[in-house]
């Protein structure tokens, strides 16, 4: 539970256990997995939601290319703190598989989680651009057109996505994790802006983002440079945190160990 | 009083009980639920004055319909920081009956406070309708045209409420309540965009732009479906909340349990 | 100190007292009352150089006239968050005679420190607005001619003193006065919108804004009024705070008796 | 590590010692200070590439000139909340020279850090700066033609500088360091607009916008006066710190003494 994972411990006691005392046994594991699954479904969908909706709507009702681009960036963020203060407390709140990956490299998930996580970040984020249609009154699915491939956008999603990874797990390490709702609604509102790509900086949100042919979409052709410059900058991310955070074991009172399984 | 437990539990020891001490008496009583009462009026007026008085004065001032609907929506997310920052302590600040019904469901409130607090919102909406008239130079009231009826609306307002509800309670019992005044600030900012009816997800509200024909009214024939779709949202919010948050005796040191008849 | 009272207890202790010793000896008082007016004296400085120079700039930089008021808005609540934090544990950083008056009736400051107080508040706004002017090179000192009267503004002053006070002291009494400058910065920011008057709200910022005849000056002529307004809406906050929080004592471990004098 | 000593503290204790310990070893010690100086490289560099890249996406993508300060103002805000959070617990998040050089005043940093620390401020805007002219397809660096000289722009200057310093400072010293990644973000999000200048307010900032000719940039010629007037706004905040918090010790369980070398 590597990022949130002061307040997920919060779900070991949940269940029954006290802090420090013995594992929980594996039927309550098991629910306590899919209430996690939950909690990603629901968040990764939320995530996918304010992106595309708010891209549709500033698309509609906004002339200025700037102006749409500042709505879509100010709203993911603020639906980003909001997300992240729902969630975060049940599954660490990832919504994002580098994220995933990158605490099962620092040890806070199971591969287990894992392999619970992926999918159901990437199924929420489909249904959360279905929703995001439908409210608008547009098909459920519309495959976009939006090709978005160049030097410049490869090297955006390395260096956004390096910094995400920083910030979350330095803020992890330091153990300020708490502060990690806020961190990452004002990192994302800013990289739409410094980046040239609009920083989509996640793979679940590259393939979510093909479903809606609106302002936010990608077309499927463009998604694979995209994913791998994100898990090229994640990669040395985790990395360059093992350099600044190297002893986490000096801040252990505030930051979780893996608690289940 | 679920939401914003933890200080309203401050009103028990302000009567002159310490924690776990004995009931407060009748008199007291009462008075606790007059004060309360009023604080849920007042801030159900500010509300619906943020959101009516920034609608006309963004409909004056701008000509882009995309820029009218951010200020709209960044003013009464800021707002909603101030309101139940100033009112939480005293009522929980609901200003919204879905709220305090969930809340009668996870037995923060008693059906006494319930039947207090339901009609004080609606009437404290109306006050803030008129006072938001009065200060643009406009008629007390004037009854909105403004329809808004359509699938996708209906749509957004059953989610807009049901993740509002999710964030409310699932913060209360994760006993981060302290940090509902950002995370409710920051959702409804970002509820207006994602959303394509601009996410009233409060009856209350509903009602009270019924009141003011300008930016932010609708029209009192559009009321019932998104009453209706509110209520929706909110009921399998609470299912949801029970699935994600099992267990609050967990987190009592933080989560306050009735403190009042 | 009554609004950011808990902060500013640390000065007792700074002059070599002990929280719960003796009194400090008036030499040591004198050298803190002319700290706090020196703080006093740049917060307001600060402050109206904040919404003055935003004012030029907006006026300067945009045409919308909506988005004018959103850059104004903005920019004063970011400059309150800084500057209330910068200056509150030294003065309480009220920065607003309103705010100082009703600290002398619930008896966080003295007669002593009001008579220092309100001085340093006007001398600093004028400062402020000299200062605003040379910035954006302008004469020092410019009268404004932007006549501000209508039924309308008048109540939007009364109503938007009313909440900032009853938000200010709600937060003392509630021992959340930490969180004041975020509550204040986002409240300001939403009354420049919510109110038709853009929300003065403060005496001090009437006198000094008649010092530059840009967007966020007022004609002489109309300040009298607006002082007026803002006693009115300040006194019936205090009244509705006593209502609203009636038992200070019951949260003594948050809020500080009066420390000096 | 003044401004964000309280966090950096725990280098010391990650390098194996108990606080209150004995010294760390010199080479811990020079790990330490390479830890520090990588954090300050990023962290520069990140600060540039927001601030540089932000313009770039704003003149390219809004018409009216008080959006496009408006969207670099914001993102540079949002942007330095991330940033602070990030690297602060490692470095104490300068990204200054004028921060550092106050900060070996006061005695938070020792001479060897001083000198780690200017030249990796340094180097990290000029590679961030290049970053941002790489991630929007331009050349990697082009000096600037935007001449910034008069006497309003150099008053800003002063002044911008002045308040940024005594708000680090005086947060630290009130042992609120906790708060200064939000509390300079407000900051600078504001000085953008109330100052003519649009608040450098930072010699390295000065520098490496140099190597951008575009919306952000500033010409070589015009630097020297900035830096000048920076330098005098910085020792002038020196003084008033001083004056408005005289007694450092007595909120020592807040502020760090220097904890190496």
């Amino acid at each position: 539970m590597g990022p949130l994972a002061k307040r997920s411990a919060n779900f070991g006691r949940q269940r029954g256990q006290r802090p420090h005392g013995r594992q929980v046994s594996r039927p309550s594991f098991t629910q306590g997995l899919a209430r996690q699954a939950l909690a990603e479904f629901l968040g990764s969908g939320g995530l996918v939601t304010v992106v595309i909706g708010s891209g549709i709507a500033a698309e509609r009702l906004s002339h200025d290319a700037g102006l749409r681009l500042l709505e879509n960036a100010l709203i993911t963020g603020a639906g980003l703190v909001a997300l992240i203060l729902a969630f975060g407390p049940v599954s660490g709140a990832h919504f994002n598989p580098v994220i995933t990956l990158a605490d099962r490299v620092f040890g806070g998930v199971t591969n287990r989680q894992v392999a619970a996580y992926l999918p159901v970040q990437l199924a929420g984020g489909a249904v959360g651009a279905v929703a995001a249609n439908l409210m608008f009154d547009l098909d459920a699915v519309s495959i976009s057109t939006h090709h978005r491939s160049s030097g410049g956008l490869w090297l955006s999603e390395a260096l956004a996505t390096f910094g995400l990874v920083v910030l979350v797990f330095g803020l992890a390490r330091a153990g300020r994790a708490a502060l990690a709702p806020f961190a990452v609604g004002a990192y994302i509102t800013a990289a739409y802006w410094w980046s040239s790509s609009t920083s989509f900086a996640n793979p679940m949100i590259d393939a979510a983002r093909t479903l809606s042919d609106t302002f936010a979409g990608i077309a499927p052709a463009s998604v694979p440079m995209f994913v791998l410059m994100q898990l090229l900058g994640g990669t040395v991310a985790v990395a360059a945190v093992h350099v600044l955070y190297p002893d986490v074991a000096a801040v252990a009172d505030d930051v979780v160990v893996p608690h289940l399984g």
